[in-house]
């Protein structure tokens, strides 16, 4: 495998799509150091995982040689909502926006270079537009390519309202890349139409447009919904490592390896390799232990990635849990069942009246933890550990 | 009559709409100079009888003590096209700009009081805008209202492209109005959707709305085209004062009201006299010549009105034309009739080939003026002077 071939597979790891991939090649071969451009809200960061993996993808350009510009969009941050519709988004000021991206630089440099890194703002290049240079960059693109753009196709079909000045938002994306002369641009995959008008727009003012690399959405800690503040589903950077680690090891046995290939900085040879020793009989929890160690390391440092570690096993053994579980297949349908009743189901007690008595007097641990809630609902698609009293115990597969 | 009853009888004179008459009155009603704005294309200036139509108006708003406010809309001016397309409209100089509107004054100071015009120039206030107040602008309209206009319709409808900077031409120039505080604008009918605009924006900026007079387009020579160069059928401004007399005396009878109407600044009773005059036996020729000399005094003085009506009766007296001309009908069709056809209905020759023979012989006349081409057509609508040699003569009524 060829330098530019490695690279190019470290670059397509997890990513949804890569465009145009024998321009990039070419941009490869050429040697230089390349300019990777991502563009990030200027209101306050608070990063989750999910946010992550698009700085992770800029931490491969890095640790293959590429200069990373990271992009605040803070001219149009500092417009606010110029309609007055959205009073959730008001003008940010100029201290605001500096605060802001002191705030993005300490948690972001957790992944990337600093030595690699340019903080940009776009008001460096947006506020010494004016009003002529501005119809310039509208005379660029047309109304009905615009309203290609599926939210706006959506709207204006369902007859909402769409403001002129939607339709500058996308130009002045794209204008960013002719300014930042980059390589590359990248973007979750929602933001395939932006993405694309940065290479129109450089093709116009006569620079090699940019590669397009579009990053997934995460999933969330349920494995369904896309990883999000507002869902609860998610793994706040900035938590604590017990949180990370504890998160971390309550995912899925399946959405653990999406969280590898997309979290995770170990080489792919290697998760495979997990994948092989799992087959092979090595408990998947074992493996899951260490994503969750990485992450707190990422985050938290090595030590405190250890201390999570000793703190989550001294758990586990305090709640003595034996490695020779007896497996037990529940069936808990769609909707769930309650966890009185796979107590139940599970043989590990006689009566369902039974299991609730149990779990009233604190004799239930779901994953050594106690149960306290009688009316939780366990889910299909894990395997739980549950515990009545001292000495009964049960692996239960939860279909 | 009151005095803001008379006003708004003279400012509707020829008018195809007001809007919003009520709020007009009002406007009338406080007494103080309102500022009237009507913007013009910033390329070479060279005006005809069409575009004096508006300049009338404008001469009627200072009649009545008001400001106007001459636009020149060199700001989009000097953008040009942008998108290129258009390549017959490369960007104007400021030099350029400057001597287009010393041309401007020189004609349309021969209609408007230098005292109460100011000649203004938009890139005055919309150079200072950036490209953050361009956003905020177009964050004032929708993508649907836009789409409502008429051309933009069409083109949207029949998959024609339409630049995205073309929708913010018509909120530059109701923007104009913002920054001109203007209290009436003027425009052609077919500029009500960028006259409505400036309303819409004023509201949005906290002002009064302007009020809105449209003008209709003038016809032409021929009485069914508007008025252009590219036909020929116009009077231009600074011809000479015999053609424009000549031209003048050449519109239909029926034209002759429209020009009095929209042309004249005689009162509406003096021209209700005339065509009481007319119906009780005046030759309208004889009014007709009035509109002439009126123009020709307008654009080149008394002096020169008079100088060419002297010519003018001159010539008719050379040629002889009986004042008791028989009156003789023809019908020449949709399609109209050779000349030499006409000459033989009317009576004038016994056969079509004499007719022919005549004209070969430079003997046949219509209206004074000797027929060289044997192709003429003549068409329905016109009484026309037909002579043949020296004593013959019909006023034929084409039909």
């Amino acid at each position: 495998m060829t330098d530019v071939q490695a690279a190019m597979a470290l670059i397509k790891r997890g990513a949804d799509a890569l465009l145009i991939e024998a321009e990039l090649a070419d941009k490869l071969k050429s040697g230089r150091p390349l300019r990777i451009k991502a563009g990030f809200d200027p209101t306050a960061p608070d990063l989750h995982l999910g946010h992550t993996v698009l700085i992770n993808k800029l931490r491969h350009f890095q640790d293959l040689g590429h200069q990373v510009m990271f992009l605040i969009g803070d001219f149009t941050g500092m417009i606010g909502d110029p309609s007055g519709k959205n009073t959730t988004r008001p003008p940010l000021s100029r201290e605001q926006v500096l605060a802001n991206a002191q705030t993005y630089q300490e948690q972001v440099f957790k992944i990337l270079d600093p030595a690699r890194t340019e903080i940009c703002f776009n008001s460096t290049w947006m506020n010494g537009l004016g009003a002529a240079d501005m119809i310039r960059l509208a005379s660029q693109q047309t109304v009905a390519r615009m309203l290609e753009r599926d939210d706006f196709a959506k709207r204006y079909a369902g007859n909402q309202p769409i403001s002129i000045h939607e339709f500058l938002y996308p130009l002045c994306q794209g204008y960013d890349s002719v300014a930042m002369k980059a390589d590359v641009e990248l973007g979750g995959t929602d933001q395939r139409f932006n993405l694309l008008m940065g290479r129109e727009l450089q093709k116009h003012y006569g620079q090699t447009p940019q590669c397009v690399v579009m990053m997934p959405l995460l999933e969330g800690l349920d494995g369904v919904n896309k990883m999000s503040k507002s869902l609860g589903n998610y793994i706040g950077i900035a938590e604590p490592a017990q949180e990370i680690f504890g998160k971390t090891m309550s995912v899925s046995d399946t959405l653990m390896w999406r969280y590898f290939e997309l979290l995770s900085f170990r080489s792919t040879a290697e998760i495979a390799q997990f994948r092989a020793d799992i087959e092979g009989g090595r408990n998947p929890r074992d493996v899951k232990v260490l994503l969750a160690q990485e992450l707190v390391a990422r985050f938290h440092g090595q030590q405190a990635a250890e201390a999570a570690l000793a703190d989550f096993e001294a758990r586990f053994q305090r709640n003595a849990i034996p490695d020779d579980l007896p497996e037990v297949r529940v069936a808990v349908g769609a909707t769930g069942l309650p966890v009185f009743q796979v107590v139940k189901q599970a043989g590990l007690t006689g009566t369902t009246s039974e299991a609730m008595r149990m779990i009233e007097q604190g004799a239930v641990r779901l994953n050594g933890e106690r149960v306290d809630d009688k009316g939780l609902v366990l889910a299909a698609g894990e395997t739980v550990v549950l515990q009545v009293g001292k000495r009964k115990f049960a692996a239960v597969v939860l279909e």
